[in-house]
């Protein structure tokens, strides 16, 4: 017997996914199927596959309600290659206008959806015509890696930035060195991280600072995946690595422009210290169905 | 008023296409449109689109059926930048699949299919699981090319092959060098083709016949797309060449191994002289409906 995978496909900056509705976990979700799905030429394509499933559907995950209540819905999101990742910045984005256009949540303009993540309760919220997410607290990682690339003449210093998942960020001359560089070779960081790391790759803007609003350029290498036009959470870690590298001064409003599109990342202050917060388009491209 | 675009993806042996049907020609089908369902990331993504539009229907092609007048379904190709082609030997067989699961056309064991193309009328049969295409007459090219590639040592003497579009095709000594070939560059024809050609790289199997069937192994790179999974016309060129240096012994019959799968090639007599016949999978994956 056969069953109908209805789907949905989505964007935000160029970042895409497949999603589908699974509310109580019934489906096999096996990383086999998340590869043939991810698959561009033999499946649907994507960066990534998201099941919005109930968390209370999720042994592993309802423990989750007990410190957010309001995480009703989780975002089980695993990169094309089949492995599960923490959290995804434009994913997120993309999953709360997904929710929201299927009527799985009612939001208002002034209202906070709280989705279930691996790496813990997210607040979105609607921003523009787009959507807002607080990444949660950040943090420096505490050595010094260097970082080789292919095109890139001798290895740069990389600055560790931990956002629930890990990156390591290395500043470029200028356009022509990033325009340059080849990643469809891995960046290659020493020490090697344990369980990797996503890479950005920045250019300062010049001025770096327009209208109160610290502006980049960023290209991104995503672990498990390679060169993606967009990586959100990669956009915070590039703009928090250009404020620590610009020293006190420096704004907490960013624009980064990445390969898709332009993302905005913001900085605030909690009870818990520092949040990051990124917002950008989420767009849903098409519908689909598809015969397991 | 938005539109709702119902589509089906299709691929065979790895190269895709977006396929729906608009029988009276009565979308309009722009360069624009064509690139945006085309594109991987904010559309649906595929090499070529095609619509299965009647050849009565378009003014510039319903003289075909003065000469074919079987061939009511006009495959309406165009490539992911929006520029339109002659023909596409994998799309034929995906296109013939869609035709026949759409009901638009009723397709027995024995039957021939006849489609209308740029390149005039192209018959199609049912072949195991999957379709064969007679993609008509063949012809050797009359100068004696080299080709330089990335990670290949010294030029290499190239074989010109018509068959509608230009190829080039080169031998080379083994598996290794073809796996190590580098296609994110263009490979170098001297003299130049006018027209630009699909360069194929082909390794031909030991023992080269298995069965009463030629076996090869080939890499593609198609001008304007660069490397890709699988070029029907370029499998079928390069068993044609293959064929013309193993010498009057070889067979007609060849299985040609490429990234995306295998493709079978025959040649057979008519009374315009020799056709080459391209078989192999077709498959739809899934459907879609996107709002224009």
């Amino acid at each position: 017997m056969t069953t109908t995978l209805q789907f949905t496909k989505g964007q935000g900056t160029g970042n895409d996914f497949v999603l589908f509705t699974d509310p109580d976990a019934s489906l096999e979700f096996t990383p086999a199927l998340i590869r043939a799905l991810a698959d561009r030429r033999f499946g649907v394509g994507a960066d990534g596959v998201i099941r919005a499933v109930r968390t209370a559907a999720l042994p592993t995950e309802a423990r989750l309600l007990e410190v957010e209540p309001r995480a009703e819905w989780f975002m089980d999101y695993h990169n094309a290659d089949g492995s599960p990742a923490e959290m995804c910045g434009n994913g997120i984005r993309v999953f709360a206008r997904y929710l929201v256009e299927r009527g799985l949540v009612v939001l208002g303009d002034d209202d906070v959806l709280v989705v279930g993540t691996r790496a813990g309760a997210r607040e979105v919220r609607r921003d523009g015509t787009g959507f807002r997410v607080d990444l949660g607290p950040w943090r420096l990682g505490d050595d010094d890696p260097v970082v080789r690339a292919r095109e890139l003449h001798a290895a740069r210093p990389g600055l560790p930035v931990s956002l629930g998942n890990p990156h390591v960020v290395v500043a470029l001359a200028g356009d022509d060195e990033l325009d340059g560089l080849d990643l469809t070779y891995v960046p290659l960081i020493e020490p090697p991280r344990p369980d990797g790391a996503n890479v950005e790759f920045v250019v300062p803007a010049d001025p770096l600072v327009v209208d109160g609003l610290g502006r980049i350029r960023m290209r991104v290498h995503e672990r498990g995946s390679g060169e993606t036009l967009s990586c959100g959470t990669g956009a915070a870690a590039a703009a928090l690595a250009t404020r620590h590298w610009a020293g006190p001064s420096a704004p907490d409003g960013w624009l980064v422009d990445v390969p898709g599109g332009v993302v905005g990342v913001s900085i605030s202050r909690h009870d818990d210290g520092e949040h990051v917060s990124l917002s950008g388009p989420a767009e849903l491209v098409f519908t689909g169905a598809l015969e397991l």
